[in-house]
C-alpha cells in the first residue's frame, strides 16, 4: 500500500477522553474513531489488524476440530426466557422490539442459540463430538464503556461450544480449548496466562480465564513466575489426544495463577518468595465447562449408545477478538507508539523515502515494495511529500516491526537502512540485503490466511 | 474436511415454509437455519460459501483500489437527524434505545457515518480520491421476511462510499465500481446485468442495478439480448484510467437493459425483435451518484486548489453478500439440488466411498484426499458408513461441482470415477489423473483469500 492512495489518518494531539495507552493510540494512529459512546468504527489500519486477529482465531480453532459456523447479531427473546436468562441478564443487555412489537435482542452470547441449533439437527451420540464456534459482533450496554476497544459496547467476539457425550468427553474439549487459545496468544506475540476463575453469569463448574500482564488491566493477579517461562512454541499437538492435551493443560495449570476473585492467600504463599509476583492483567478469553445447564432446560438430548436419551455435557470458550487489539498494544508499545509483534502487524514493513520525487529514491522504493511483495510480504511505503521527521514520526506511532530508509546520500554508496521498531536500532545494508533480511524476519508466519 | 467430523444436517423432506429454490436448498443442504423470522444462522456449509464471497468482494475491491474498513452494527440517532433521513426512513429501520434513553438504530447504510468520518478527517483535496467501504450486518425490518436469505431482515452487505473534488471524479469512481462489481459477479459465476435504475431513498442522479436473470426475481426485466454476450474474461483493466473504465461501462450500458421501474417501451421496440428479451431479475447490487446531497447538510468539505471550500461529490455503491448466495442457487441449480460454480463452491471436491472400512477404498481414497490438498484444494469426503445411495444424493444436493468416487471393483481395474455435477457425466480414471483433471479445472481461481 501506498500512503498517498491509504487513509491513515494520524492524529498529533493526544485525545483528551482516551486515559490509556491502547485507547490513546489507536485513535492517534488513525486505528478507530469513536461513532457513539463505545462503538467504534475501525479505519483502514485498525480494520487489518482486527482482520488478521480473526484469520488467526479461526486457523487456531480449524486446526483443533472445531467448526466455524456464523449465527446473527439479533435474536428472539424467546430461547432466553426458555433457558431463563431473559429476565436474569439484567440492563446489559440490549432489548430490542421490531415493528411487529417481537421481543429481540442484541446477542451478548450465543448458549441458547447454538443449543437450539444442535437439539433441531441432533439427535445421536454418534455425531459427537462436536464443536461449533462462530467470530460476531455482540453488544453488552455497560453503564460507563471506556478504555477503547477494551471496555466498549459493541464488540467482535468469538465464542465456541463443545457439545459431548459425557463429561470426560467434555473436559477433553475444555483441555483442546486451553491448548487451542494458549497458541493462539503464542502467534499473537502475546503471553496470556490461565487463571482459575469465577463463573458469573455463563455458569458451570470448571472455568478459566487468559490474562495478560499490563498494569493497565482490570484485574489484580497473582501468579508463581514459573508460569511465564513456559511456551508452546514449535510443538505439534494432537488435538485428539487426550493425554497430550490434558499433559499441556497441567503444566499451564500446576504454577498457582489466580486472579482477586479466587486468590488463595495461604496457597499463594508456599510459593518460594522470589517467584511469588502480582501485578495487573488484562481478561483476554475465558473457557466454560458447565455440564447440562442449558442442555437440560432446552432438552437438548443425544440418544446413546445404551439408546437412552441423555443431555448433552456442554462448554462455552470465548475470546475478545476487539479487545485484543488493545491488550496487544497495552502490552506492546512505548512512548512513541505502538510496537506490534510480528504476527499481527498490520503491514509487514514500512518504507520510507526521504526524497520523494528524487528519481533514484523512488526508484529503490518501488523495487523494494515490489521484492517485498514478490515474498508475499506487504509494505506501507511513506510515498508523501513530506518531511523526513514526520515520515519518522509516523513509522514510530503506527509501530510495524521494520522499516527501511532510502535516501539519495545512502544509495550513492549503494546503502539504505533497515530500523526495528522495538529496538530502535538501524543498520546499512544493500537494498536486497535489507529484502532478504525481513524475509527472514516472517519466516514461519503464516502470510496469507487459509479461511 | 471429513463428513463424519463435520456438521451437515441436510433433511430429506422439502420444508414447507420454504416458497424459492435457493431457499429450499439451503435448508436442505444444512446451510442455514432460521433462528427466527427474516434471520439466518449460517451453518457451517452456508457461512463457508458466504465467506468465500465476501472474500471476493474484498479483492475485487482492493483490486480497483478502494480501502477497506469496518463500520459498527448500532449507530447514534443523531447523524440521521442531520441527514433529515431519520424520520424519512419509517418502520424498515430498526430503532434501539439504550439503557441511558439514547435513540440509536440498526443501521440499514452507512451513508452518514461515513460522512462524519470524512468531514472529522478529511480537509484538503489533496487527501482526494478516497473511495472507503466495508462489508458489515445490516438490518432492514421488512414487513414480510420471506424467501430465506433473499430477502432477510439481517443481512450480509458491502456498502462503498467516494469522496472526490469534482463531478467528473465522482464519475470515474462510479465507473470504477460498475467494472469492479461486473468483475465480482463474474467470478461467481453469475452474470449480472447493469440497467438503469429509480434512486430510492438513497437519492441521487445516476444508479445503475444489477440483476441476475432467475424465474423467482422480483424485478420484470427487459433487455436486448445482445448485453447476455459480454465477459470480462482475462481483460487486466487498469482502474485509474479513465478511459478504459468508461469504455468498458459503455460497452455494458449500451444494449438497452432496464427494471419495469424505469422501462422505456419506445426504446426497447427499436430493437430488432429476436434480440428483444424478457425476464425476471434479482437485484444483487446497486451504485449511486448522488452527489452533495450528504455533503451538503453535514457540511463534508474540502479545500480546493484555490483554497476554496467545496462539498465533495459522493456516490455509494453495494453488493449485497448474503443475498448472492441465495442468488447463484436461483441461478444455478437442478431437481437434485444446488450446483455450485467453481469460483464459489464451499469444498473443490467431494470424495465418495463406495465402501468405507475397506482398507484398499479407504487408502485410496486418504490418498485423493492428501493429493487434493496437497493442490491447495479443499476436498469433502464422505467418509460416513452410508449406502451408495444416500451419499450420492447428499453430493447432488450440495452441489461441489466435481466429485471423485472410490470402490473396490474399480480400484481392481486401477481407477475411480470423476463425476462433473454440472453435466451429470462420469469417466473412469485412475485416481492421478482424476486429482490433475481437478487441478486444471481450478486452473486460475484464487483458492486462497487475499485479505
Amino acid at each position: 500500500m501506498r500512503l498517498s492512495r491509504y487513509f491513515l489518518p494520524v492524529l498529533k494531539e493526544t485525545p483528551a477522553e482516551a486515559q490509556i495507552a491502547s485507547h490513546r493510540l489507536m485513535l492517534r494512529a488513525g486505528m478507530i474513531k469513536q461513532a457513539t459512546a463505545g462503538i467504534y468504527s475501525w479505519l483502514p489500519l485498525g480494520f487489518k489488524v482486527l482482520r488478521k486477529l480473526e484469520n488467526i482465531v479461526h486457523e487456531e480453532q480449524v486446526r483443533a476440530g472445531h467448526i466455524p459456523m456464523l449465527m446473527p447479531t439479533l435474536q428472539s427473546a424467546d430461547l432466553w426466557r426458555e433457558s431463563g436468562r431473559y429476565d436474569d441478564y439484567g440492563a446489559e443487555m440490549l432489548r430490542v422490539t421490531d415493528r411487529h412489537g417481537r421481543d429481540m435482542l442484541y446477542g451478548p452470547t450465543n448458549e441458547e442459540l447454538i443449543t437450539d441449533i444442535f437439539r433441531a439437527h441432533v439427535g445421536s451420540y454418534k455425531d459427537l463430538p462436536l464443536t461449533l464456534y462462530h467470530i460476531q459482533w455482540k453488544f453488552r450496554d455497560e453503564v460507563r464503556p471506556r478504555f477503547g476497544v477494551m471496555r466498549g459496547r459493541e464488540f467482535f467476539m468469538k465464542d465456541g461450544y463443545n457439545f459431548d457425550l459425557t463429561k470426560e468427553d467434555a473436559l477433553h474439549a475444555y483441555n483442546r480449548h486451553m491448548v487451542s487459545y494458549l497458541r493462539t496468544y503464542e502467534r499473537m506475540g502475546l503471553q496470556a496466562i490461565p487463571m482459575r476463575a469465577d463463573s458469573g453469569p455463563i455458569g458451570g463448574d470448571d472455568t478459566h480465564e487468559f490474562l495478560v500482564l499490563a498494569d493497565t488491566g482490570e484485574s489484580e493477579v497473582f501468579y508463581d513466575s514459573a508460569i511465564t517461562d513456559l511456551t508452546l512454541g514449535d510443538r505439534v499437538v494432537d488435538y485428539n489426544s487426550r493425554e497430550e492435551c490434558e499433559a499441556i493443560v497441567r503444566e499451564w495449570t500446576t504454577p498457582y495463577a489466580r486472579t482477586d476473585e479466587t486468590h488463595d492467600e495461604a496457597k499463594f504463599n508456599a510459593i518460594p518468595e522470589v517467584r511469588r509476583k502480582s501485578s495487573r492483567g488484562i481478561e483476554v478469553g475465558q473457557i466454560f465447562y458447565f455440564g447440562t445447564k442449558y442442555s437440560e432446560p432446552m432438552r437438548a438430548t443425544v440418544q446413546g449408545p445404551d439408546g437412552k436419551s441423555v443431555p448433552v455435557h456442554m462448554g462455552s470458550h470465548g475470546i475478545g477478538v476487539s479487545r485484543l487489539v488493545g491488550a496487544i498494544i497495552e502490552a506492546s508499545h512505548d512512548d512513541k507508539g505502538i510496537i506490534w509483534p510480528e504476527g499481527v502487524t498490520p503491514y509487514h514493513a514500512g518504507i520510507v523515502n526521504l526524497k520523494q520525487g528524487d528519481p533514484e529514491a523512488d526508484a529503490a522504493c518501488e523495487a523494494i515494495y515490489a521484492s517485498l511483495m514478490a515474498l508475499g510480504l506487504e509494505p506501507l511505503y511513506d510515498d508523501r511529500d513530506e518531511r523526513a521527521g514526520g515520515k519518522f514520526a509516523t513509522m514510530d506511532l503506527i509501530g510495524l516491526p521494520w522499516w527501511i530508509t532510502v535516501g539519495p546520500r545512502g544509495l550513492k554508496n549503494g546503502v539504505v537502512e533497515l530500523t526495528s521498531r522495538r529496538t530502535g536500532e538501524s543498520e546499512e545494508l544493500p537494498p536486497e540485503q535489507a529484502v532478504e533480511k525481513l524475509a527472514l524476519a516472517y519466516a514461519g508466519h503464516v502470510l496469507r490466511p487459509a479461511l
